[in-house]
């Protein structure tokens, strides 16, 4: 499935609130339907969207088809967000800081190291 | 910015394009229309989009109006997908079942301990 549908299927705060009840296991839709007062008509709409969206996947075989998570659509999403892991992640930033005073390159780096006589390990 | 908004702001290929584009540095609304073969107005759409959803922020000082990353939004989203990272994340899935030994619990756990002769080191 494309990132598009992924996106767009997440964008509703119905269908992530159906995705955090199945993160505690599989469950039918009129289970499904009980604490939202929705028709199930209405939350099965909302399935068909995620199933869609490769967000979850529903039993052909038991006749109260029970539906669970697929991780597929939801590890693209996080394969996706680790380009910009660097711009929030601040372990990541500290780790990048330490690499980057460990391994100086470059004139200004030079210069770094001729101001402080701290030298580097590599 | 909510979830509804960010997700619903990334659902779309040439917004997703943008971000790539700004996540090797701030730039201009001229140098994103480039590669896009797109109009100003209609970049400067998707950037209005993108600057609603907390995606990216826009300079207000210069007068070339740089875009850049806004990480806050981004974050958002990985915070929540942490709540599904086990359904896809095959580290932490060993990390799991490597605890779940560790530590067994309850009556199952007891059934297995007697089963198998490894003992727990808790």
């Amino acid at each position: 499935m494309s990132l598009d549908t992924t996106f767009s299927a997440l964008a509703d705060p119905t269908r992530r609130a159906i995705l955090a009840r199945l993160a505690q296991g599989e469950t039918t839709v009129q289970e499904l339907a009980e604490p939202f007062a929705m028709s199930l008509p209405a939350v099965s709409r909302h399935l068909k969207v995620l199933e869609h969206a490769g967000l979850i996947a529903r039993s052909r075989e038991a006749q109260w088809r029970p539906c669970r998570i697929e991780p597929g659509a939801l590890k693209d999403v996080d394969d996706w967000l680790a380009l910009y892991r660097r711009f929030f992640d601040e372990c990541f930033d500290r780790l990048d800081l330490y690499l980057k005073k460990l391994q100086p390159k470059g004139p200004k780096a030079k210069q770094r190291k001729k101001e402080s006589k701290h030298g580097r390990r590599g």
